[in-house]
């Protein structure tokens, strides 16, 4: 600590180095960078326990590493970066997120979180800041979900809502299992895995929606998380002669799966579950032959709803079309099977650190509002351990997320990142547990 | 030949050996045999230029030789056994058809023909008849298409439809080269492609479909194949959050792909096109994740239609509709390129040879009656070169084929190749070529 040393009592005066946190969100996403032929721009694909995941958790430590954290990884290879505080034995105050990617992503899902929580250390370091409860950097395994299927399957085994062994027998579409894979990227840590509740839990994130944008405002604080459904769908028809196979005789499970993808679609637009949104991000027929009327194919079916109710009457209807939908076929012998994925009800995020947030916020001079994310996040897992609230920055192009474009300003950036900076401040002063 | 010599003027005491003819169907179709999940039954795997396929081929082999057939590979991999004729000079009678399958078949289509002729070989043999031309057995190459995308591809090249270097440079689905793959199997042969065009072809063929079954019949005439056009469809969304990313700005590849399949569906149901068959047999969606609306999305649509303008109107409405539908998404920037996979037009048979073989069938005391191919045949190729003509042999169970429930039954499968017996023994006592 180079510069002399403060107390946190001043925390007002602290800046961040907004540029040494652009440079490092840069920095990190060259790791797993492609072109992406559909916006011909550099995307992101640093997909959970790959190598390229690997290489990015390996950068992390060494930059907390330098910032003089004390580093750790659990044994779902989550790493933590500890700050010691002033006062002895009070629990730590926990800022987070993660750095595994979709398939197509940009530079700011996840690594906005992480990062910048770096940034309040390093920013903290050259004050020479000592807070008075120890502050924690957490970078959650698979966030994203896409690679072995759970989302939030980092922080929802360290909260307890999953068991380790649940998350090491997942596996993915190679048929890799997740314990081996976590072993191979050499990230099966020794930390025991279900985590001693912090004092609170704070996460800056992108909002990867438009509210903040059409509402011109850099920041929001987040109330909760929308409940969030994912189903994987298979339909079983019959493979039969493209030319010869007369329709009415047809089995087609090709042809269910997009009746199922226009229906849930139909209910979006419907209006009748509030505010649901509806993804089929996965089709695939079997054998997918151009001459084969499919006997198979297979979909996965997103639900959000910010209601619970909603999401109860969306998932009740979709499971009774499906229900139906082998007696509308020309044929008889069509049969549907259902497999639930993930299911997460709505999760309010506490009122406190909301206040918190908006507070530091305010002393800041940004305006901002309060709104629901649209997204899971980590921090909906930690908030059944401790109080936990969300830090919204805006995204520019309608929001855009999971895809190149995904694009925050570096001045949102280092607007969000301040008032994470000020909301930890705050709750590290804060003396009862 | 062992019972002494006769002549092919006595054709109508030929019989054939309808149980020999069943072990070989049944022996050959256990090279490739896998259980079948949506069945519960025994099905064959045996696509073109895999280790399965060479096995079936060298089997095939073998068994030509044993019936005396002097055989040669062609550069196609196409495998011909001929037979010697009295008179030196005549060009040969062809029957054939292929030993390749889909990827979900049976044991009946193709190799019915393939190893029918080869019965009739033995039968000859047996009765020690010597015919006038010389007959000539023939198993081309990937007559399904697929697995290197283009269908009837040994006898298309044989026929001067296709060249040799489109064939060869063709690739898999796992980028394996079509001319590679047929080196690596052993059965690039020496024999020059072309083929001079033989004195008539005659194809035996299940009909793989439910007509003759509902007119309880054995036995059909084939006027000709139906006209059939295979695209593949390439449309290209944007990936976008699941979450967050408000419906109305959803630019959604997978969504589009079903509105597709479902287009399709209504354009045979509409009745406009005449006899139109429409499958979807390919649907994929990238990045193909929960969360993620998809970026991108192919599938293929294969169109059947015996008669050419109401094929051409079917494609020129599915074309107009792809036209319109990014205009009738909810955002801007939907893309969709279409590419040809495989065109043919309707192909009228020979009509003399449709007589000898309803003659011989007649004769036999067979009721027939003449019908159109909905499936692409080798005959269709060798129909551009030479009289063509086919006997169908009805199938249980609706006809249904490219499945593992595929079955004609023993004594239709004998009443087949009994009619393509007699019909090549009139065909090679001809004169004149």
């Amino acid at each position: 600590m180079a510069q002399g040393t403060a107390t946190a009592s001043e925390p007002a005066h602290l800046t961040i180095n907004g540029e040494r946190l652009w440079a490092a969100l840069m920095e990190l996403a060259r790791i797993g960078a492609y072109d992406d032929p559909a916006t011909g721009l550099a995307g992101v694909n640093r997909q959970s326990l790959t190598g390229e995941d690997a290489e990015g958790r390996r950068l992390l430590v060494r930059w907390m590493e330098e910032a003089g954290l004390q580093v750790s990884v659990d044994e779902m290879g989550t790493i933590f970066g500890r700050r010691e505080g002033a006062a002895a034995g009070l629990a730590p105050v926990m800022a987070g997120s993660h750095v595994d990617s979709v398939g197509t992503a940009g530079a700011f899902d996840g690594c906005l979180g992480v990062l910048g929580a770096l940034e309040v250390v390093r920013s903290l370091n050259e004050r020479g800041i000592v807070t008075r409860r120890p502050l924690v950097i957490a970078a959650f395994t698979e966030e994203e979900g896409v690679r072995f299927g759970t989302d939030m399957l980092g922080s929802a085994v360290a909260a307890g809502r999953l068991t380790l062994e649940y998350a090491y027998d997942l596996v993915d579409a190679a048929g890799l299992r997740f314990g081996d894979e976590l072993e191979r990227i050499g990230f099966k840590g020794e930390r025991p895995v279900r985590l001693d509740p912090p004092h609170a839990y704070v996460e800056c994130h992108i909002e990867q929606g438009p509210v903040l944008l059409h509402e011109d405002l850099a920041i929001g604080v987040v109330t909760g998380v929308q409940a969030i459904s994912w189903q994987r769908i298979t339909v079983q028809g019959r493979a039969a002669h493209a030319g010869t196979t007369p329709t009415d005789l047809r089995v087609d499970a090709g042809l269910a799966a997009a009746q199922i993808v226009l229906k849930v679609r139909e209910m979006v637009d419907s209006g009748r579950y509030g505010r649901l949104r509806a993804t089929v991000g996965l089709i695939t027929t079997s054998p997918g032959l151009p001459s084969v009327v499919p006997d198979r194919a297979e979909l996965t079916v997103d639900l959000r709803n910010p209601d619970d109710a909603h999401m109860a009457a969306a998932e009740r209807d979709l499971a009774a079309f499906l229900d139906a939908l082998p007696e509308s076929q020309p044929a008889p012998g069509l049969g549907i099977d259902t497999q639930r994925m993930a299911k997460t009800h709505q999760v309010p995020f506490d009122e406190r650190i909301q206040d918190e947030i908006a507070a530091a916020a305010a002393d800041l001079g940004f305006d901002t509002i309060r709104l629901m994310s649209g997204a899971g996040h980590d921090a909906q897992e930690m908030a059944a351990i401790t109080p936990t609230a969300m830090v919204f920055v805006r995204g520019q192009y309608d929001g855009i997320s999971h895809n190149p474009r995904e694009y925050s300003t570096p001045e949102d950036c280092t607007a969000g990142i301040t008032v994470l900076a000020h909301t930890l401040l705050r709750l590290t002063e804060e003396e009862d547990d």
